[in-house]
């Protein structure tokens, strides 16, 4: 096996160890988070970072980094509160994968990519139209991650959509169906295929 | 598409509910986290939550709730500040999955599943042998999230050993190549192909 001690990762060349590190964890989430301004600027951005915290309240986290491209979609979230998450699939991974390109507030990923917005019932911020599941997110709070100065953003879901051949019997979501990829690395996009479901697991018994 | 409201999603049954909202965020990361206690009792338990943080330094993080079968991961992670992570492949997510089952500290899930221990270097934790992506992490810091009393732990990379054939030039580790899994939900496995990498995205240049 290749073997990286700290020192020689620290030691790394920039891109190399980016590459390295961000896949080294396993594959990733892959989800547009939309958002609007008050002043109506609506943005999309692509993050891989978007985690499950919790059932009961719903509730899932993701993390930004405030001084990247990713901030207008902070700065909104900040201002209004509301956000949407949307599912990535192998129809528009490549338009998805854009919006990680740096423009100006003013320019809107929806118009610079295939990718169109979507509006629902009250929901403030926009979804992607098409994405087979869409979330309504309503900001919680904020963690801040003293060290690397990145920021854990926690909501709770408002709503959720989704496309309805994908949900099965026992509240089971079946990703595979919808072609929703994952992300290996920073700019890998895969497409997961269902081996099996496990059933939930109990100590086995042993003679004593 | 099926719409799930807030109100709806808060009286769900339980089983459907976790389902739902354990799936809905997308695919997972799937990892055996190994560790030892003071006393030398070896502990291995699967996790879906870990997620990078960032690349310098080298930080990881995943969510625990200190109250589940998942304590004695943490216990033993606050007693010696080392645990590895090991990335779970086609040949074990079975065993791996069987972690899960809450047996007594005294019990190491090493010892009643065919996941053997290996030990590396001077890493006190033990790895899970024949995983394709070993990690020695050292304990940084915790965030206690207090909207649901679970615990996001924090650690940096000390050690990273991966199957040669898997790393590519640039640093980018294959994880389709190993047919490494990902999660759905709380039970389904998955295996990911690499659909493309794509380039990093410049912003488009527009007629004025």
């Amino acid at each position: 096996m290749a073997y990286f001690s700290r020192k020689k990762i620290d030691a790394l060349q920039h891109l190399y160890k980016i590459n390295l590190i961000n896949s080294c964890s396993g594959f990733k989430s892959a989800n547009l988070i939309g958002t609007k301004s008050k002043a109506g600027e609506e943005n999309v951005a692509v993050f891989s970072s978007v985690t499950h915290i919790g059932s009961s309240p719903p509730l899932l986290g993701f993390f930004c980094r405030p001084t990247t491209v990713m901030r207008h979609t902070y700065e909104n979230i900040k201002e209004t509160g509301i956000y949407t998450l949307n599912s990535i699939h192998l129809d528009n991974f490549e338009d998805a994968h854009h919006t990680s390109a740096k423009y100006k507030k003013s320019i809107s990923e929806f118009d610079v990519t295939n990718l169109a917005s979507e509006y629902k019932k009250d929901c403030f911020s926009p979804f992607v139209k098409d994405s087979p599941i869409q979330l309504e997110m309503q900001f919680v709070t904020e963690y801040p991650i003293k060290e690397n100065d990145t920021i854990l953003v926690i909501g709770e879901i408002k709503g959720l959509y989704i496309n309805d051949d994908l949900l099965e019997d026992d509240g089971f979501i079946n990703l595979s169906k919808a072609n929703i990829t994952t992300i290996n690395g920073l700019d890998g996009y895969t497409i997961p295929k269902l081996k099996k479901r496990l059933a939930y697991q109990r100590p086995k018994i042993f003679k004593q």
